[in-house]
């Protein structure tokens, strides 16, 4: 990257789910343009093979490379969990995933050394989360606990309630009394139901949104080296989606802030 | 179809849904051989665009065909909602959903005219059901509901208890008293939640099980005219999948009764 480099940021993720994820990056990175991808028309991927999510994650690069990204930003927790490797091998632009950046916010967070972990089965399943935790600080005790009904109970609009605090509470109470202070948000849909998982893992309880740790290390990207920002005043974003977009402009605004204004629909591949 | 002919029936579900139809069909068609596909690399149909459904639906029966079935099964309420026409106009063999079977059925039931249909946000807004009602009986009053968390809540084994039965109690609340006395469970998944719809709905409802309906059309297509059973103690089972088998197998005891003894993984199509 060259100074004042005015090509966008590329985000991709499975579905809505990381327009968390281009919230915090606006936050960040005032000036930067940026191309979201969501896959609709294959979501979700937490339920799904690392091998068919990484075939997924190659098709979504190659399409936001083929309109001169700068920079890659896996939004989506299970892409990040298993398909990052293929991705830095094969593109020729940095990659940011999730996975890293939520690890070491919670590694340098936690007091007590145990650190919790919520995400898809996939992502759970991959132990990726638990190696990032590892790798960031030795020691840690990591509980990992995948939550699969979360993500249709975020799409679904049910973030308070009976319902979404009995599924809570039915994930997290075999967590609890173990000296856990600090965890992770392991999926963009997770900060959705921040109010519930609070209330059940106590006021204390210290939550990393995982999509909020990754935009600051893509700020990082930006400010070490040679990386620059893209000139102010310029900055533009551009949705597209594999499934038709009514229904990802439909509830974009739980998950972004405001409505997204329009989303392009893209074939990626045949099926 | 010539007599004893000994091709096996095709089935195609977006999962593991399907298999509720798949265990209908064993038992009215005990000599016919079967072979299932679940598209579990994009599952769930429920809550995607009719175009992209038709696209998937198609692909899969493209790939039963090639495997010289003699009848295809669409087990899927949203496929079935969606794709049928495109599917009769292109395969050269019957083509049964689960929705007519159903409607059919329920109309034939109620004695209020007053009929609920429960299905995927997909069957819902698509008016299959309300069609195929209106065709099958006038004069009926419809109230369809989608229901959109009940698949991943019987995909997760939730099928009981508290979260179910206030999910469910949120979704059916507004159908009651209207004099509804017949209500079609529009979706593979639903029979899974009898127990828990029919404590919400009240003892006297009658449910009906659109895969058994449908199960009861195939065998009405082999009774008529030149079709008959294949010759009996030759019957065979094989099962295919799009993502790799080990869920599918895992899950397919709670929807078949017995676990599917194995899966070949195939891929449809690039991506």
């Amino acid at each position: 990257m060259h100074s004042f480099d005015r090509r966008p940021l590329g985000v991709f993720d499975s579905g809505v789910g990381g327009l968390t994820v281009l919230r915090s990056l606006r936050a960040r990175l005032p000036s930067e343009s940026i191309i979201y991808l969501g896959d609709t028309a294959r979501v979700p991927y937490g339920t799904k093979s690392a091998s068919v999510v990484t075939r997924y994650a190659q098709l979504n690069a190659a399409f936001l490379t083929s309109l001169d990204v700068k920079l890659l930003v896996v939004a989506c927790n299970t892409a990040s969990a298993v398909a990052l490797p293929a991705l830095r091998a094969t593109l020729g632009i940095p990659v940011v995933g999730v996975i890293e950046p939520g690890a070491q916010e919670a590694a340098a967070l936690t007091r007590s050394g145990v650190v919790g972990v919520l995400g898809t089965p996939g992502t759970i399943r991959s132990g990726a989360y638990q190696r990032a935790l590892g790798a960031a600080r030795s020691g840690l005790t990591v509980l990992a606990q995948a939550c699969p009904l979360f993500v249709p109970l975020a799409e679904e609009g049910w973030l308070g309630g009976d319902v979404p605090r009995l599924v809570a509470r039915s994930y997290l109470s075999p967590l609890l009394g173990q000296g856990m202070d600090t965890v992770v948000l392991g999926c963009t849909h997770y900060p959705l139901l921040r109010g519930v998982l609070q209330e059940v893992l106590g006021q204390k309880m210290a939550l990393v949104d995982s999509g909020e740790a990754a935009a600051q290390a893509v700020a990082a990207v930006f400010q070490a080296g040679t990386a620059s920002e893209a000139g102010p005043g310029t900055r533009t974003e551009r949705f597209y989606v594999t499934d038709v977009p009514d229904r990802f402009i439909e509830v974009s605004a739980r998950f972004l802030g405001s409505s997204v204004p329009a989303a392009e629909q893209v074939d990626l591949a045949v099926g």
